[in-house]
C-alpha cells in the first residue's frame, strides 16, 4: 500500500503529526508496536499524574487531621480507566482525521518502505515521507537488570497490583522524584539513591534542595552521591547494598536512571538515518534526518525528553512535510516540569549553566509563601527565581518551585520569551488566590517597590 | 499626628497602597476597624479557597471509591489557621515597611483629618492624602434579615461551628455558587435560589449551564427564576417558602445577594467625596475622588468586586499619590473567577454583552475534556470559548470553564491583551498534562488544522 506519510509510533512524537497531516487530506499510516499513545499516555505523564492527583488529595485530607481509606486496587483501576480513556481519545482523533492505524513492529527499508510485522504476518507500506517517532525505553544498569518481577521501571511501578511496603528508587531525576513523591503520600516507605551530588542534578542546587526538603517531610529517604553496589533477591524481597555500605530490604527496586532511544534494529541506519553516539536520531531544525524524506520527532531525537517538546517537534515535522511555515524549536523555552506537590517548572538557563558558560547574570529570588494560595497548600519552601542578563534586558532563566508551578509557568514563559514585559506584568490583574499572581509581584520586585513583598 | 497618607481599610484595596507608600519612605497610617486584611483575607478569598481546596480533595478520594473521615472542627480550625497566617503576613508586611496600624473606626473630617474611634478613645490623624478603602458589607433582603443565628452571610458561613445538614443559599452569584460547591462536597444538602434566569447571570448561559450541571452532579439543588417569598424560624430550623411554592426546612439560610459599599456615615460626603446612586465612591482613572487629596480603591468604588481588581486600584492610587506612572485600570481585562471545581475564568466581553451592544463577533468553542489533565479531574463539561472581532484581529472575550481555570486564565489573558499572538501560542511548548496547554491547541484550532482536536 502506498501512503503520503508513514509515521512510526503513535506517542506524543507521532500522533500530532499524524493528526495534522491526515487532517490536511494526506494519506497517512501510523504504525504502533504496542499501545496507542505510547509512553506518555500509557506509562508516563498520564498514569503518573493521575496517581499524583490522588496522592496530593490524600495529603490535603491529612492537613485537617483527617484520614482517607481506599483500596489500592480501586486506585489502580481508576488510573487504568483514565489511561484507557486518554488512549481511546487519541485513537478516536486519528480515526476521525482519517489516519490509518497499523499495529505491529516497524522496520524501515530502502526506498522509504516500512515493513510492519505482527502476529498476523508482515505487510509493507510504501511512503513518500516517513516520520520516526519511536521514543525511548527505560534503561537498566548492570547491578539492577529488569527481572520482570521486582526490579522494574516506571512502566510497572505505576500499576503495581499490591501496595508495596518499601521501595528503592535508583535515580533522582524527574521520574524518580515524581514517583517518590506520590508513593510516599500513599504511605509507601521510599528510598531514593542519586549518583550525583544532588537529586534533579540538571537543576540548580536551591531548586533541588527545596524538593528534597519537601520529600523528606513526606518521609522519603534520599541518599545523594550514592548508588547501588549490589542488588540481591531474597525470597520475595530484594536486598540492596549501597555504595555507602547501607543495606536496604525492599519489595521493589525501580530503576529510573535514564532512557534508551528506540533507534536500533529497525532499519534506520541501513536506510541512511544517522544516529548520534548515544543512539538518538540526528535531525535538523525542520526535523529532517540525514535520509531524504525521513523525519523524526520526540524522545528518539534526544534533547529534553518531555511530552510537550515531542508534540512541538511532531507539529514541526508535519508542517515541514507539507511545506507550511514552522518554527525552529527553541529547546531552552521548553519548560521542564516536576510534579512533586511542591512542583518545579523551569525555563531557560540555570545558574549552573550560565556560570559554566561564563555568562554574567543578576539573580532575583522571592519566597512564595506570602501567597495565600501557597499557604493553603502548606508549601513553605516555595520560591521563584528569575535570572536577568547583566543589562537587565533579557530574561535568561525562570525557575518556579511551588504548587501548580506546571500551570503557572505558562505565564512566566511569556515573560521569558519577551512577549510580556515585566513592566506590563507588574500592572496586570492576575487573579487573586492563585500562584500566577506572583508574576505581578515578582515584576514589581525587580522593577522597584514591591507591594506584596519585603524590599530586596 | 500628621501623616503623608492615611489609608482607611487594610484589605486588598488598602494594604497594597500602604505597603508601596511606606516602602517609598512616606509616613503612612492604616486605619482598620476590624481585622487586618479585610473581607478577602478574613471572610472571602482565603477561607473560601481553603475550604474549596479541602472539598476538592474529598471528591478526589471518592473518585477511586475511597472515603475520607475528618472532624468538622478540625477543618474549621485549619481554615482559621490559614486565615490567621495570611492576616499576620499582611501585618508583618506593613510593619516591615514602616506603616503604622491604627485599630478603630475612621471618620473623615474636613481638611483631610481622620478621626479614629476605638474602645481606648478617639484620636485624630492629619493627612496630606487619604485613601478610602473601606470595602463592602454583605447585603441582606427584607424577607431574610441577618439575625445573628441562622440567617447569615459568607462571613459566618465559612466558620460554622457544626456541620449543617441542610443549607439554603439565596443568590446564585459567585459567592453563592462557590459556597454551594464546597458545602456539597462536604456532604451538606444545599439549595440555591437565583432570582434571574440562570445562576452566574453576568456570564453567558453556556458557562452557567456547565457550572449548574457540575453542581447538580454534586447534589446541589438549583432553583432559577425563583426567590424566597418568606423565611420563618421554627425551633432551631428555618422554613423558607419559595416563590414557586416550594417549602424548604433548613439549618442555615445564607444570603448572598450582593454587597453594600461602606461609604455612609464615615464623613465622606461631608468631606466632598461624591458617591454614585448605589453609594459607591466615584473616582477618576487615577483613583482620585471628587475631594482633593482623597483617593479611593477596592470594593468601595464599585466595578467588579474582585481582590485582584482592588489590588491593582490600590497600586494605581499609591503611584498617583507620589506622581509615578500608573496604568489606567482596564476593567474588561480583570478576570472574573469562580472556584467551583469546574472553575470559571472569564476575561473581556461575554456574548450577551457583545450582542446587546450590537457588536459582531466570531465564536470559537472547544471542549476541554480531550486534555488528560481534565480527564484526571473528571471534568466532562469543561470547555473554552474565545470571541474574536469580525475581522479576526482582536480577542474580545475569553471564557474558560475547567479545573484550574483560575491559574490558566493568566496565560489566556496575555492573548486577550494582545501580548501573545495566537500564531505564537500555537507553537509554544506549554507543559504537557496541564490545562494551560489548551492554549496551544485552541490557537491551532482558530488558525487552521488543529492537532489535538477534531476539525471545526
Amino acid at each position: 500500500m502506498k501512503y503520503d506519510v508513514v509515521i512510526i509510533g503513535s506517542g506524543v512524537g507521532g500522533y500530532p503529526a499524524a493528526s495534522y497531516l491526515a487532517g490536511r487530506g494526506l494519506k497517512v499510516a501510523v504504525v504502533e508496536r504496542h499501545l496507542v499513545g505510547g509512553e506518555c499516555t500509557n506509562y508516563g505523564c498520564v498514569p503518573s499524574k493521575a496517581i499524583y492527583h490522588f496522592a496530593e488529595a490524600l495529603k490535603t485530607i491529612e492537613k485537617v487531621g483527617g484520614e482517607a481509606s481506599y483500596k489500592w486496587s480501586g486506585l489502580i483501576e481508576w488510573v487504568k480507566s483514565v489511561v484507557k480513556e486518554s488512549r481511546e481519545g487519541i485513537t478516536h482523533l486519528l480515526e476521525s482525521k482519517g489516519a490509518e492505524l497499523h499495529l505491529g513492529e516497524a522496520v524501515v527499508k530502502q526506498g522509504r518502505r516500512v515493513l510492519v510485522k505482527s502476529a498476523e504476518g508482515a505487510k509493507e507500506l510504501e511512503a513518500e515521507k516517513i516520520v520516526v517517532a519511536t521514543g525511548t525505553d527505560p534503561a537498566d544498569i548492570p547491578v539492577a537488570r529488569f527481572d520482570g518481577a521486582g526490579i522494574i521501571s516506571n512502566r510497572e511501578a505505576l500499576y503495581l497490583e499490591e501496595k508495596p511496603e518499601r521501595v528503592l528508587i535508583i535515580g533522582g531525576g524527574v521520574i524518580g522524584v515524581e514517583l517518590a513523591n506520590a508513593l510516599s503520600a500513599l504511605k509507601v516507605e521510599v528510598y531514593v539513591v542519586e549518583l550525583l551530588e544532588h537529586i534533579l542534578p540538571f537543576l540548580d542546587r536551591d531548586v533541588a534542595l527545596a524538593v528534597k526538603t519537601h520529600l523528606a517531610q513526606r518521609g522519603v529517604k534520599i541518599r545523594e552521591s550514592t548508588t547501588v553496589a549490589k542488588v540481591e533477591r531474597s525470597g520475595g524481597k530484594y536486598i540492596a547494598e549501597l555504595t555507602s555500605g547501607e543495606r536496604l530490604e525492599v519489595d521493589k527496586v525501580v530503576v529510573a536512571v535514564g532512557r534508551r532511544p528506540n533507534s536500533r534494529g529497525i532499519g534506520l541506519e541501513e536506510a541512511g538515518v544517522e544516529l548520534d553516539s548515544k543512539g538518538f536520531v540526528k535531525v535538523n531544525s525542520r526535523m529532517e534526518t540525514s535520509a531524504p524524506g525521513v523525519y523524526a520527532a520526540g524522545d528518539v531525537v534526544g534533547g529534553p525528553l518531555l511530552a510537550h517538546k515531542a508534540i512541538l517537534e511532531s507539529i514541526v515535522a508535519a508542517r515541514s512535510i507539507v511545506g507550511e511555515e514552522a518554527p525552529t524549536v527553541d529547546y531552552r523555552a521548553v519548560p521542564l516540569t516536576v510534579f512533586t506537590g511542591l512542583e518545579v517548572a523551569s525555563v531557560g538557563y540555570t545558574e549552573k549553566e550560565l556560570s559554566s558558560m561564563g555568562i554574567k547574570y543578576t539573580k532575583y529570588r522571592i519566597p512564595l509563601y506570602y501567597l495565600s494560595a501557597v499557604k493553603i497548600k502548606g508549601a513553605k519552601g516555595a520560591f521563584a527565581k528569575i535570572l536577568l542578563s547583566e543589562d537587565g534586558e533579557r530574561v535568561l532563566g525562570v525557575h518556579i518551585v511551588a504548587p501548580n508551578a506546571s500551570e503557572v509557568v505558562s505565564s512566566y514563559l511569556a515573560v521569558y520569551l519577551g512577549r510580556v514585559k515585566l513592566k506590563d506584568a507588574a500592572f496586570t490583574p492576575y487573579p487573586h488566590l492563585t500562584v500566577s499572581e506572583s508574576l505581578r509581584d515578582f515584576a514589581e520586585y525587580i522593577l522597584g517597590e514591591p507591594v506584596h513583598l519585603l524590599k530586596r
